[in-house]
């Protein structure tokens, strides 16, 4: 059972806090394990990423054998189903098109004094992209990162894939070959993050990782941050659906399922304002979990860390759900455009009842990889702007620098750095001089 | 003295590989320390922080006593002179400027299949900024920092400046004032930043921390990472000059001395075409380190790292450039803007011989906080992006989900991912029965 509140209920405060605060995750603590595999691929390069690939995954390779041939590829491609390759080929065309209108201007202008500011995008050079294996390789994880890391133009983009006693998942080459990626290469763990960060023979170094991975992959990423840069380390899915009683309780209930089916640790929220309405989708969540293939995961994500609130009305949902920050708000109400203007915090918003999140997650054309654990009151979601980076650009005249320098001599003087004011008096006096 | 290179050496990609690895920065590790400062804070909170403030920095505080009055501030700010007072305000008016022009648009559009798609920016609630006390208290650092959250529209702006035995910098909270500063307190240290990340009984909690700091606030910063934003963990400041003989040598040697004159740790490198050039700067900057107030971390920082490079042509400097990924770069060469325009991977170029460094730390307008130690390759200076965040909207009719729906089902079946499936299933069946 999930847990019931009321925003009218006494202790609701205390309730609402406790949810907020829960801590839904437990990740063990493998620091230790992964700063020595990191020290040993930097070290040993290839032949460390080799001997820990056969020990993790079963499956020796040669430093020749790590990366997929083209041949290799184009055979795993030829598995894929027309329908599926179709489907794929439909989400990458609509994730490209969404990407492709985030790519910033640069800018350049002339101010009053005379100088010319500005700045410029450049992307990152290379990029690796971590993709699990097993049960969690997602092809669609693979469009959502590699697309917006090509439509901003990064020109190398490497892969690693674990492919436990040899098992590859021919879709997530098939979204690879899609979105363009460069290099694939059979590698996971700790020891695919180091490869990457630090490059081996064989691997070249990247300047930016990103992908989601077990808890040996993001306590690898935390520790090459800095070296290289990365995405943010992901939590538990959630999902925060905001509904009035004219929709289908099943709908509802799906909606919460499908945050619920990804993890035991994930977070599914209803709010309401009838409260009638809330046990309809509560009943309709228990029918479905009698059948859900996943009904053991969803089951007890949902028993654990489900709720259903009941507010007076959707001004107060705006409040609790800004409070919640959530990864992904579905807005099912009358006036679900209006509702969606008022809220300040969620990573995307999902407007209407004919708009399920698992749109977002597939073909939409935003991204899934999205903020989670209430991040979303500071960061978003992965985007063009994790693989360019600005670099700003100032020009003076003799003028603006006779204009503005004094100021700046002024104020270095006053932070006793006296270099910085020399290096711009050096210049003024030249022109207090008459020398041009 | 410096390293001399030439790019025509035998050993010359050796010598500048160590020059790109060299480890500048020997870090304490207080991890352990500032782990148990946190722990404090978030149990005991306002005791915590000042019995901590009274410890570290000699001064008995209250609740009452922690923060700066309005009749403080004020009296605080008639301490500085009219002249610094006016510097200040011009600073604060370019910065504001250019930062202005960094507000992205939203956008929203419906696309072909009947999609409304787009995205919306909202700023962070609430930020905090640490401001450093003693030697390496900036008022410009408060500029840089506090001006670009005004601008993204952060309602509620907290700095944090430690003032041991009670020495409060006037500079400091002019400059506060100035950007708009909501509350300022005398606190600093690990448990500054504790009490940011997650409030006490005086001090609300924020979204997101910037400002620099020492080893403690570093750590306790990388610490807070997740529960609340943060802005990059600085390293130590670095300049490259790219200049061709026609330069005066003096000019240049400040130049480099202005990055020097920060830090032992700091790095200056100067890339010319001619090496007497670069044999005439560096008897300058000898010259000039006979006189510099801060000769001694000058020197150290110019004689440890600093290093002068001959190339055979500029093309040949873009490239080791791009390996450097400058914080600073100075292009003072003739064809300086075709200069910049071949250059990807920097902090911020200042172009031509006009535009020292030091104009860009105080008054040019671009921010002075920039990437260090080669991450200019995947990130980018301060700046109004780092107070706002993006939310996705999605918007479909019951037309756009007949059209993208079966694909999305599609993938979410070939996951294994059963009510993501049904979510939109369900949905396709009522359409499907002709139910509106």
């Amino acid at each position: 059972m999930p847990q019931f509140l009321s925003t009218t209920d006494p202790d609701f405060e205390a309730r609402f806090a406790a949810i907020l605060s829960a801590k839904r995750e437990d990740s063990p603590d493998v620091d230790h394990v992964v700063a020595e595999i990191i020290a040993d691929v930097r070290t040993r390069g290839d032949a460390a990423v080799l001997e820990l690939t056969a020990k993790f995954d079963r499956l020796d390779l040669t430093a020749q054998s790590m990366r997929f041939t083209p041949e290799e590829i184009a055979a795993e491609c030829a598995k894929v189903d027309n329908a599926d390759r179709a489907a794929l080929q439909l989400a990458a065309d609509r994730i490209r098109a969404y990407h492709s209108r985030q790519m910033p201007e640069d800018a350049q202008w002339t101010d009053p004094d005379g100088a010319t500011l500005g700045w410029r995008w450049t992307p990152v050079s290379a990029a690796g992209l971590y993709v699990p294996g097993g049960t969690a390789s997602y092809p669609s994880s693979v469009l959502m990162n590699a697309i917006p890391a090509k439509v901003a133009g990064v020109q190398r983009l490497a892969i690693v894939v674990p492919t436990p006693d040899g098992v590859t998942n021919p879709l997530v080459l098939m979204a690879a070959k899609i979105a363009g990626v460069d290099e694939i290469y059979r590698i996971g763990g700790a020891q695919a993050i180091a490869a990457l960060a630090y490059g081996t023979e064989t691997i070249a170094p990247v300047d930016k990782i990103t992908g989601p991975g077990n808890a040996f992959v993001a306590a690898a990423k935390r520790r090459v941050f800095g070296k290289v840069g990365i995405d943010m380390i992901a939590g538990p899915s959630e999902i925060l659906v905001i509904a009035d009683k004219d929709n289908d309780p099943d709908w509802i209930a799906l909606d919460l399922l499908s945050q619920a089916e990804h993890d035991a640790s994930a977070q599914s929220i209803l709010i309401t304002d009838d409260a009638a309405f809330g046990q309809a989708v509560a009943a309709a969540v228990d029918k479905r979990l009698e059948t859900l293939e996943r009904r053991a995961i969803a089951g007890a994500s949902w028993r654990d860390f489900g709720a259903i609130i009941t507010v007076r009305d959707f001004d107060e949902a705006v409040r609790l759900s800004d409070r919640i920050a959530p990864e992904h708000l579905e807005l099912c109400t009358a006036d679900a455009d209006a509702l969606s203007a008022k809220i300040t915090h969620a990573g995307a918003i999902f407007i209407g009842g004919w708009t399920p999140e698992a749109i977002g997650d597939y073909i939409g054309g935003p991204n899934h990889v999205l903020p989670t654990a209430r991040s979303a009151r500071f960061s978003s979601g992965l985007s063009v702007m994790d693989f360019i980076k600005r670099t700003t650009l100032s020009r003076m005249t003799p003028d603006a620098l006779a204009a503005i320098g004094p100021a700046a001599e002024r104020l270095a003087i006053s932070e006793s750095l006296e270099a910085h004011g020399l290096s711009v008096r050096a210049r003024l006096d030249r022109l207090n001089r008459g020398e041009p």
